[in-house]
């Protein structure tokens, strides 16, 4: 898997959070995910295909949606509901297609699925282990978030 | 979204688990998800592109895993571990497969992403809401599993 077709990803996600919902995401270190150790309370997963197939999925601790979520509304959500869940799906979009159109510029054509929203406290996220990923944390003002990308090799 | 497109991925379902694990999953009454209500504690996702943008998502309780697990590998496993998940990514990729096959013999060509995997204690899983999406919750001597499918418009 090429860092190149990983960092428009990363790039996208800080792009879209910033713009959108006026949050500034620190970057901490990336690491290559071993097992499913990254624990979030909303998630949002899209499958990507094409010159290569992989996926991207976004995490979220629910101190740090709803920081995004009052960015992007401009008001205060007391959980994790429809409204939260939509707004996930919605950022991973975005995201996605940011990323998409700066690798095309590269050459690099991928199509995108629609993203499926997961809720649950503590869930993990992790993929089948036939290929390389990797996670990025990110934190913000209110809790972390994580952004992973997935690629078969 | 027609049904016609739906229907290949709960065949494959119970012909993957049948044939590989050797469970006979009973099927329920499929609803149409208006929110996220099955509630799963290992789950796979995958996103698909093509001539239709979507994705499949199969939620597992943790007895129904466990079962299926022992069919699979003949050995009892104590909890959800990277084993499981990866069972539960690869059976992803079979059922997903096997929909496809079908499909392409239909004229209708998908192609697939890289599952990912979901665990967690209780999550639930939801679609963007600019689409439908079906549900077909099934039943197999130790527990509930769901198969998820849902396209865009």
């Amino acid at each position: 898997m090429d860092v190149a077709i990983i960092n428009p990803f990363l790039a996208a996600a800080v792009n879209v959070l910033k713009t959108m919902a006026h949050i500034e995401p620190k970057p901490g270190k990336p690491y290559l995910k071993k097992d499913s150790s990254a624990l979030g309370d909303v998630s949002a997963i899209i499958g990507i295909t094409g010159d290569a197939q992989g996926s991207m999925a976004l995490t979220f601790t629910e101190p740090c949606i709803k920081e995004v979520l009052h960015g992007l509304i401009g008001e205060t959500v007391s959980d994790i509901n429809d409204e939260v869940r939509d707004a996930v799906g919605e950022l991973t979009n975005m995201i996605c297609g940011n990323a998409r159109q700066t690798l095309q510029g590269q050459g690099i054509n991928l199509q995108a699925g629609i993203p499926t929203i997961v809720s649950g406290k503590n869930h993990s996220i992790s993929h089948v282990h036939n290929g390389a990923r990797i996670a990025v944390p990110f934190t913000t003002a209110s809790g972390k978030f994580v952004v992973e990308v997935a690629f078969n090799k």
